[in-house]
Order: structure tokens, then sequence, then C-alpha cells
């Protein structure tokens, strides 16, 4: 694997340094220290899973105490499901990094990821820091990126600029996940930041939307992690102000959105395994509710997932989970399922035009839509998830080897 | 793969045949005829998938109007999905049978299972109907076993006998199924049979409490099929009675459902590419719902099954999935999580006296049970499940090749 350098843009107030801490076994960047400026406006979402992490835990009462300045992340373990030592651990690497950087504990997020139920290394981590502070650089994403890593094959890394009255405010952000992907409320690890201004409370409102349409959508393998959290911290440095009811905050938001879902999208692509990437839009149903159950039951059916893998039109499958997905009074003669252009199922039925060479051709591509359209009301739905392969079952079989 | 005959106990009044219609490939049985003697009560569940095959809707329709005296199982092809042609094409069987058979269309209840959104091969079936006809006979319950097999790689045949008032009755059932396992309401195709006198209501509950808590209570990959239906069978030839509120009740309750859970769990066994069963139990729940909740996130887990396939005891994984079951107010203090005798979480931690030696000892074993003391009440559930391998994705991508 060639380290290739995503392109991306500098966030004024934003500084990064990446240290090869010893964490994991083989030589990898596993620590990485994100620097904000004095006055940056931070937002957060958490993972929903009841045994959540120590540093979880540590990171939501950080930040009712004070605006951060300080997020340090490591890698190779998760800080889960290891109680009162847990939550020890993680307040010493905050301690040591408040020694060396000058700042109040309180001010600092912790964020772990990898194996659970392990102890974390804190000596290691305490010794790499340091030099990991005196290197921070505001071009240092790239070595972030990769730095937040686990079982990803690709760094993350997503910039995009926003024109706000004639001027552009720069959004980049950084994420890591490729399993244990079916975040609630939150996500794998994602790092966003812009030198928008703006106000914690309107940041806090706009990361909640953008998530909902973009983390909250996607799923490798339907297992919701014990370490979930996506930060976006606003710098302010661009002095454009983004204020509720303004046209400023739309644009924002849209840009927001775009970056979540570039990167969440980033993570399917990445999946466990993937050769493919699922987009399931469910349209047509009474409500959010059903249509996401529609498009999860598909998305997470391992037969589904291992039909797209081998390019087998076997759509059957995707009709059984259709029907499995819970809507008790469903109007079979109101359904309709596409996979991408060719339409398979129509009023309920096999469509009677449709030909195996048909569905073949679409099975060949690897970025496939599944629509359905279940014809009871207006409310639509879209997620994303990869297909189900041997590497999958490879990757998670050796993971702690 | 050898035929290795299972020992069986012929069904006083049941008779059976089975051929090599032509329905599939390769030379392989394929349909199963059972014939039932005059005055045969008989009850059944079928599947709660929307999308439910023809022949799932015609032996309801059929089952309504007249007690059955055949059964007709074909595989090769599920007829689901197939719309007004699947209907008529499960009504031409019926007919073809009925014209050989000498009975009303009725009096018999088509089942089918296979590939789902394929025309049934109707004429290879009636064609092959007169020669299995001809060959009916009580002992034909070996290769009746084989014959309604799809991806199972061995038959599952079942006999009991229960004393009841110091006399003898028998039961004898088979199944099918390996993937697309999660029954709800009913189950694959399971057929079972006895001798006992007993009305087709009393039947019908005795059915349901049984299938409660057996075939309702496995999962392979979470995919209910369009074709579940169990069916049991009570010829009422041994003259021995068994009616609501006597001991026979009871004793013929226990009976039935030890005989569907042998043969639920010879499905999970037998599970696409399953190396080992997981008996998974959860205690202390405070309803029924929420020890269900929790056993199915559990089996349900792709990384759960990966790491049992591995044999490797990342037990963190089991822990995120109890973490994300749903229970919102969960006491993780209360917590306790065994693999079988070794106890991993204590009080919602790693237990202090886990070694990772113990939890390898456990995954090495191949039938392995993992118990969550939930510490809110006293309900309790236990389900069984298999683990995921890349014999899995290889049967599921090959699966019409």
């Amino acid at each position: 694997m060639t380290e290739k350098t995503p392109e991306f843009l500098a966030v004024p107030g934003v500084r990064l340094g990446t240290a090869c801490a010893g964490i994991k076994k083989l030589e990898h960047r596993d620590l990485v220290i994100i620097e904000l400026a004095a006055g940056t406006q931070v937002a957060a979402v958490f993972t929903q899973n009841a045994f959540c992490a120590a540093p979880v835990i540590m990171a939501r009462q950080h930040l009712a105490k004070a605006m951060p300045r300080y997020l340090i992340i490591n890698t190779g373990y998760a800080n889960a499901g290891t109680g009162a030592q847990g939550l020890e651990d993680a307040r010493q690497c905050c301690e040591a990094l408040a020694a060396v950087a000058g700042c109040e504990v309180e001010e600092i997020l912790p964020f772990s990821t990898g194996v659970i139920a392990e102890s974390l290394p804190v000596d290691a981590i305490t010794q790499a820091m340091p030099g990991v502070v005196e290197q921070l650089d505001a071009k240092g994403w790239s070595e972030a990126a990769w730095g937040i890593m686990t079982t990803d094959t690709k760094p993350k890394l997503i910039s995009r600029t926003v024109e706000i009255a004639g001027k552009n405010i720069t959004l980049t952000g950084i994420a890591k996940g490729a399993g244990m992907i079916r975040p609630d409320m939150a996500t794998m690890l994602a790092f966003l930041t812009t030198d928008a201004l703006i106000k914690s409370d309107v940041l806090q409102d706009c990361l909640h939307a953008a998530v909902e349409q973009s983390f909250n959508r996607i799923t490798v393998d339907g297992d919701t992690s014990t370490n979930d959290a996506c930060v976006v911290c606003a710098s302010g440095q661009s002095g454009i102000e983004v204020s509720v009811g303004s046209t400023a905050h739309a644009a924002f938001l849209q840009g927001l959105t775009d970056v979540c879902t570039e990167l969440a999208k980033a993570i399917v692509r990445d999946g466990e395994g993937a050769t493919k990437l699922i987009n399931v839009q469910v349209t047509g149903g009474a409500n959010q509710t059903e249509c996401l159950a529609v498009a999860y039951t598909i998305a997470h059916s391992p037969l589904v997932k291992t039909a797209f893998f081998a390019a087998d039109p076997n759509w059957g499958r995707i009709l059984a989970a259709v029907g499995r997905a819970g809507i008790t009074d469903m109007d079979l003669a109101a359904v309709n399922i596409y996979l991408d252009e060719v339409c398979i199922v129509r009023h309920g039925e096999r469509d009677p035009t449709y030909s195996e060479a048909q569905g073949q051709a679409v099975m060949n591509r690897h970025d496939i839509t599944v629509k359905v359209e279940l014809g009871r009301g207006t409310d639509r739905a879209t997620i994303w998830t990869c297909d189900l392969s041997y590497d999958y079952v490879r990757i998670n079989a050796e993971y702690r080897t």
C-alpha cells in the first residue's frame, strides 16, 4: 500500500501532529493530536452504545466543562470495556498532554479506536506526546488521516470551500472506519474543522443535521461501535460569521453535510472486504421509519450482500428482504424494485420485460443503486452499504493475530 | 457426501415417496410426496414474510377448506415473487396430484424451496408424480429427508416415542434449511407426524407452543424466507387420545417441542458454512422482548460470528453487541457475561480473574454457550446460531452457478 497523499486545504487555527508511538505491534502511525486555536467552538456527537468507551465518557465530561484546545486520538486499543482502569488511563493521557501543551485537562478530548476490552498502553502514548506537540503543523492533515486508521485501507480526507457573501470559508475533515459500522446518532471517528465563525450551539445543531443525513445513513455490518464520535471544530479565523436564519447558515450546513456525506461514503467504499458501493433508496414510504427499516433490512442481509459480491442478479433475495422488513400492511401490487435503471419487480411481481442479461449488466458494476418504491406515501430515505466478501471474513477472523 | 441413513420410526398412517424429477440441474432427489391416512388432523404455521410464496398462499387456502391427504414438496425453485403465474403453477401441481391420487385438489398442500423469482418447472413435477405415488412407503423417511434438501449438507430426521398412559405414541419429523434462516412464527420447511389421536385445533396450539421454543429460536443469517412452513400431521392410528388439560397433553407437547428443537438445532449445525453451534442464553431480563433483543443482536453480529469462526476470544465484540441491543437504561454494573464456564465480564468490566488462555480454551470448542446475565429481572431466553465462515460467502456467492 503506497501512501498517496490526498489533497486538502489547511484550516486557519488548526494544526495537527502524528507519531508512531508503538501502540500497535508494527511500525505504524497510531497517535494523532489536533490543536485548536483559542476561541475555537466545538460540537460533537457520540455513540449510543450502552457499553461506551472510557474516552467517550471523558470527552463528554470535558466538553460539558470547557471548549477544547486539543483532541488526542490513539488507534490500536479502543479503551472500551475497561471499567474504572480505563477511565484512569484516559485521564492520565489527558493530564500528560495538558502538561506538555500548557492547558487545562478539561480542554482536552480523548478518542480511542481498536481492540475492545484490552488496556491502553499509557506509557507509550505519553512518551510520544512531546515529539508530536513539537511538530504540530497546519499541513499535517494527510499524516493525521493515515494516523487514525485501523482496518481501513485508505485515508479519508475531504476539503471543501463554501462561498459566503463573496468570501470563502474552508471545511476540512478526516474520518476512519471500515468495520463495526452502523453508526447510531454518531459515527466512527470523524474530525471536521472549519474557519467559519459560528457559536457552539449553532454548530451542534448543524452537526446533528449533517450527521443524520450522512454518517447515520451508512452500514457495513450493522455493528455499532463502543467508540463512535464525530467532532466539528470552528476556529472562526476566517471572520465570516454563520448565524441562525442567515443564507450563510444554509450554505454552511450544506457544505458540512457534503463533507460528512463524502467521508461517510468513503468509509463504506473502504468497508472491510468491500468490492462495491451499494446505494439503497427507498421511496413512497408512509414515514421515515418504514423507509429506513426497508433500507437497512436490505443493507444488512448477508444473502443480498453476497449476491452483490458474486455479481449474481439473484434479486429474489432483495424481494425477500423487503418482505421481512416489518411493514405489516404492505400492498405488494404497489411495490416496484429497480437495480439501477433496470426494473426487476413491477407491481409486486417479476417485471415482464426483465431479462437475466439486464440484471447481470447492472451487477457487474461497482457502484449500484437498489431502488424500492413502496407506493404508500411520499417519504424517502437513502443509505449506503457495501457487499460481503471472503475478505470481510478474513479481516475479522484475523483481526487480533 | 455419502448417504448415511438416519434412524427413524415409521408412523402408522403416513407414507412417503421421493423422486429425481429433474427440477434441479444435477441428478438429485427434488420431489417428495407425503400421504396422510384419512382422518389425519393437520396444523401448520407459515412465514410472516409479506412476499410469501405462491405455495404458502395456496397451502393456507387449502388448509382452511379441508384436512389434507397429501403434502407435495419440491426443491430447486421457491415459486416466490412469481405472481399470478406462480399461483397457477402451484395449482397445476396440486391438480395433477389430485388426479393421480384420486382426492380433491383442496386436500393437497404444496411446498416449494429453492431459488426465488424464477418459474416452477411444472411439467417435470407432474411427469414424475405417478412414479412417486406408486412407491409410497411408510419406510420412505430417509429418502424424503434427503429429497427436501437444498444447500443442506445433512438430512434432518428425528424420531421420538412418548409414553402416554403406559403406551407409546410415535413422533417423526424431517426439516430442511441451512441459509435464509431467521424463522418468524414459522420455520424453513419442517414436516412432523405422529400417530397420536388429537384434534386439529389442539394440535395447532401445541404446534405454536413448540415452534415458539424451537424453530423461532434459531438464526443463521437473519434472513426470513418467503417459503417457511412447519406442518404437523396426526394420523390418530395409535388410538391414544391427547386432549386439552390431560397429562397426555403435557407429555405430547413436550415430545413435540423436543423433536422441533432437535430439528431446529440440526438446521443451525448445518447452517451454511457453519463450523460451530453457538447457544446464546440471556437471563435476568425485565421481559422476553429484551432478552430476545440481546440474544439476536449477538447472534446476528457478523463480528461476533467471525470471531467464533476464527476461535478468537475477541469477546469485546460480544460486549459491544450487548451494548447496542436497544436497552436504554441498562445498568452496566449488573451485567455479567460468560463463555461456557469462563466469566469474561463481571459487573460490566473485564473479570479480574479472566485470562486469554481461558477464553481460548472455550473458543476452540465446537459447541459454545454465550451467557449474558442482565441483572434486571427474572425473564430468560435461549436461541441458537452458528459462526460466519468463508464457506458462507462461497455458498451464497455460488448458489445459482
